[in-house]
């Protein structure tokens, strides 16, 4: 979980523009697959070098650049030459550091947000990546930081032509990217919403320390959420008000979907910020609970022994006149006042609803 | 109560407009009955296949069709089919798991929202039922999880023919189907009210954990309404606003009419949390001063059986020469002198409002 | 003090502008006066039946028809055809739940909101009434749901004659009622401040559950008052931006200054909210110092005696050979050293600042 | 520290526009001070009745009418009357429970705010004060509640020429007294934020009751500062946004730069709020932390007394049949196994941390 | 950290534009650079007088004047007359307690923001420096409060002509000061962001007042860092949204990167805070659980050896007829029942999961 920007600073003093790769690598090789495709026709090719994607442009198809791995700076740069982006576009999607925006450069239009990982069988950490999205006139290019099954689906649909992706534009599968990331949330979300019932068992059961850090560290994990996802709502509406005739009005009810799904998953994390809280809210008050219950054993011991104690030390005294100490039945008499001490004592505690 | 999305991570993968059922069933059959009615006539169905509602477009007057029941996707699909709904509408009339909403597809206007069941007389959770509207010009599509008695004023209305509903069109129909269900809100909101006002007794009379956990699972209901009825007010809101040719002038008088019962009932949910978390401080700042009772009365036994028991144990002590012990009277003195310091102690604390 | 919808589920299912009166019956009898006025002459008459009613309508003066209880349907119906007003209204009027608003109906507009009646010398609380007012071209309805004398300084000033009252048009007098129930408010605002002054210092004086539940009733009443409140701003808000023909260009001034005293009111009650939460605060403070206080009297309590009370005991036992026993000046050095003990504790919690 | 409206209640019923003075008298005399100014000419008179003041209108030059003491309701009439005030203008001059704002009349503007006053060397609460300012064409009318030397340093302008007031219009002199008020703040926000050093400081000695009453003290006068600084900023904003005819467009920027330090003003009080907010949360926990400590010395001397005493007990009982007590090295043993036992225990709280 | 205006009083009743500076004094002397520059030639002077100057206008080239160092005012007065300042910028420059803000003079734009200082290598606080920038259609003023490194990085790519800077307009090089202000807020950052991960690691390991105050401290920072640097983004996308001929369009995109990027900064100050209050809270129930940890203790101990001593004080009196005294196994049966007793009572806790 990236909490804060990472080696950030490294930039500073740098010219704007200036291509560093910012963030762990998490890729061991740079992947990149090209797909060529309409209605009627599909063209897959795994490339090794930019110089076999020369002819990617001016094709009247789709074409789709998928990339997997960024930390390799010339690689990112001559891709920005062939397909004319902005130095800055291309620093942004070197810098793996970047809040959910959307940039529209006229030419093309850039978006960049983040997927999350967060395996089922392993009790890890979420990890998010970022991908970065370039939509053109005929062409979408993805970047990821590493290679994973994200996309399958798409590639899937892309490869068998079902549903209308592949007789749609480029702003149809840039849709199908984003749609299928955000479908990615509500997984994520579902496995923190089982988190979260366990712990909320766990502290019904038996409220832990444990407990308390389990909440703390979900807690985190929604301002990390949060903060990732947050600004993603404005970036989709933007897309989806946007009058770039790169996206056509066909479009606009798939990007209204997706935008609603987007609220949605907002919602959830708040919903779950508040459960939280309240989880929080349990434990403090049956930490409470659990003192007086601790005190409240001390004192019945307390109350009912200190009498006592203090009448077995008066017959211990050792004054020579002591009338009582002389009585044949005085042992018994004084057993029978501290017994009768004792349950006036436990009577006292029940009417208190102490016992 | 369905607190977060239920397999809804289901649909990842799939393209946009794939049709799934998503959230359990509720319903064994699917219901379909149709109304057609004007100001002068009624004719009502119950019909079993679709293939008898061919006849339903293209009639002069309205047509109502109420579904209860929606897994059978392909039933839906159908449907879709016959009233020209865009795949994206039956996918969200499929899917349960809806932020209530509201699109205009020009042709016509969907809109869904929760509606709440919580009987009375069972001491059950709330449970929530998607309800889908579809707004044609001349029909009213309605989509319930389940048969339940939800909408059963409005048939009464439409067989009698009392009120406007009959000499109205099929705007007004709609509009009457989200009154009937913004209604049900303040029958539900009466029954948590009692609720709040019963815990609130407890929390008077015994504050116990009992009290918190009701305290927190009413929270949490109220925040599971609010996140299902508060985004409805924006719904109805631009509804009332919209200036689509399939909403008469004269029924915007009333679609502001429900607006702001909406707008009452959220009121009414701020004002119940409110309460809730005042009855929080309550019960805490309760469960402390109990505490402050229980040690109170250890420090009081404490404070006044301590000095006792060390007096006895100082004559318990087997000294050669103790003048004390020698003296008649030595035993009467020392019972004298430890009834003084109990008195002088229980003064002390009735001096400091202990006692 | 009505928390929350009363009796307002009993309309779930009827038609809309259907006619229940919802709410308790506190008049007895339904009472209405009317005021024919203008400049130059006053009509004041007391009437029974509506019938006497007829020629309210079409004087060329100011009519001021005040009908105090609501619960007579009829009544209001009756009324309602007379002047022409909406079902919608009239089951508004009739409705004593409602959010304050204002509905402009083109030929009248119709604004709702909530006196307040708590009277200096009882302990009781807050009772807040629905005023319902219809402003027409010539004439005002006022609606009160029991007879009191809220409106008694504006029939002074209609029947004396002084200031603008008479010169002016229905606008003004309906501007002059709203003005006299906001100023209503400051007088409430004032009793509630000094209850809050009471309540601050008893809990300066001796905080108690007491002053707990006095916080929390308070606070309440707070909540209570802001939902009445709040939306009041809004609705004098709209009639003064309102560009209806019905309200004269030179009443705007006047609704301008009505509309700040609003303002002011909301900025009192949020001013005794925060007030309210720094003395539970206090309270909640106060509470824990007690429990250092108590627990300090138990520790230095346990701490002098419990060395003392062991050393007697180990001059208790009975072992054979004990050579201080034997000693003439034993039992003197012993007593000794436990005032020594004894004396170096105090020493040490006078360091500590216990004692 | 006027917290709360008081005798506001007295205008109840009153018509709008009936002069009443609310608040204090807080001068003995209304005293009145004209100046009339161009850049070349300075005239200045201390006026006693306003029969004087006839000529002050209808001057070329900038004329100031400086009133201190506003409680003469017939002045302020008669005032209104030479200056052609709308009666609710004076009705607010005289009501000093008003909340800052902007009226613009057209003929003239007329705005209200506070000034405070807190002499660094009384350890007294802060007072309030209100300052109306009434804008016309070639005058300017200032009120304050009592004679103070607020506004001296505008005078001492006016007198000696210097900067651009003399050679500006009355627009300038209305900017300069409000700049006056707000660079007054800063004083007033330097001596808080002494005060709130010197709490800190005592929080970090020795946090004690006083110190709680002390942040809770200062947390009212935020609140109340707050709410008498906050709407100036919306006051002055539209003054500077103001299209007003009686406003030069060369004072925008100086509008602009008090706007600005109204921010500022605005700023600091919320940060100031925020470290009190801190300060109540350490002393919080240093009373928790209190009473850990006192706690852990009553359980470590319990745990160290209490089997010793124990053992005393057991070789103090009196059975015929006890060996040890035969043995002649018995009690040394007996003392040297209690050393042990409390060398041990302190081991214990040694590496617990709590010693 | 300067945490509130210092000395900003001493302003009081000075004419606006009256120039003082307020603040400590930084540099020991003020450093005027100048640098005159195009894409094909620079030109570096070091000034001592203002007089040399004055051939700094007019040039075609960009000038930028560096000036750090702002205590002497007759040195910035001058150079505001020189380059066609208004007074109030002036005055602005000089105080060093402004609010980021943005000021368009259309001859000249002026910005004011904040940078920060904080040694990686001292455990000192952040200090703060206030940086001005003029931005002119040829020329750009930057004002610091001291020498310091910040713009290295800048004049280094003026020197060495690398990047766009020497082929761009004064409006790039504004630019270009900015982002490396915001670039060293990262830096900031993550140095942030160690110390809070020192903390957290410091709390897991031992929740020390010491933890607590290093708590508050951050949070404090964070309110100080908040305060400086909210109100920039808004002075940025104000920047950027501006319609001035000053701005080339071509620099817009550099603008929106900037902004992207406080947006970023402003984004972890806000998870920052967040992460403090859960630390907060965190060290809050550890210091609960710490005082349930003791109480236990006690209450253990405590609850065992009462008893016990209670049955040694019962076997220790001295009534002359005690039966149990006699038996020869007495001693050890009641040795016997104190070890039963002690082991049931470990039982019991050990059941409670006390122990």
């Amino acid at each position: 979980m990236a909490r804060r920007p990472k080696k950030r600073s490294s930039k500073a003093g740098l010219p704007p523009g200036a291509l560093i790769h910012i963030g762990e690598r998490l890729a061991e090789e740079i992947k990149i697959s090209v797909y060529h495709y309409d209605e009627f026709s599909l063209e897959e090719i795994d490339i090794k070098t930019l110089s076999e994607c020369q002819q990617c442009m001016g094709r009247p198809a789709v074409t789709w650049v998928q990339l997997s791995g960024i930390h390799e700076v010339h690689i990112l740069e001559e891709l920005g030459t062939i397909f004319g982006l902005h130095p800055l576009t291309v620093e942004d999607i070197l810098n793996t550091d970047q809040r959910p925006k959307l940039e529209d450069f006229g030419e093309y239009i850039y978006t960049v947000f983040k997927a999350f990982h967060n395996h089922a069988d392993q009790n890890s950490e979420i990890t998010s990546e970022q991908i970065s999205i370039v939509l053109g006139p005929t062409f979408v290019l993805s970047f990821q930081e590493k290679e994973s099954d994200l996309f399958k689906p798409v590639i899937e649909r892309v490869r068998t032509g079902k549903g209308r992706l592949r007789k749609s534009g480029a702003d149809y599968l840039a849709y199908s990217l984003i749609d299928t990331v955000v479908d990615n949330y509500f997984a994520l979300l579902e496995r923190l919403g089982e988190k979260i019932e366990l712990v909320e068992e766990s502290l019904a059961a038996n409220p832990s320390t444990a407990s308390l850090h389990a909440i703390q560290q979900l807690k985190r994990e929604m301002i990390f959420l949060r903060k990732s996802i947050w600004p993603l709502r404005e970036t989709i509406g933007s897309l989806e008000r946007s009058e770039s005739p790169l996206i056509q009005k066909s479009t606009g009810v798939f990007l209204k979907d997706v935008y609603d799904h987007t609220i949605q998953v907002i919602d959830t994390i708040e919903t779950f910020r508040d459960m939280l809280s309240g989880m929080l809210d349990i434990y403090l008050s049956s930490i409470s609970n659990r003192m007086n219950e601790i005190i409240k054993v001390l004192t019945i011991i307390a109350t009912i022994f200190m009498p006592l104690t203090f009448m077995a030390g008066v017959y211990g005294m050792n004054f020579k006149y002591m009338p009582e100490l002389e009585w044949p039945w005085g042992y018994f008499a004084v057993l029978a006042l501290m017994a009768a001490v004792a349950l006036s004592m436990m009577a006292y505690f029940k009417k208190k609803k102490w016992l």
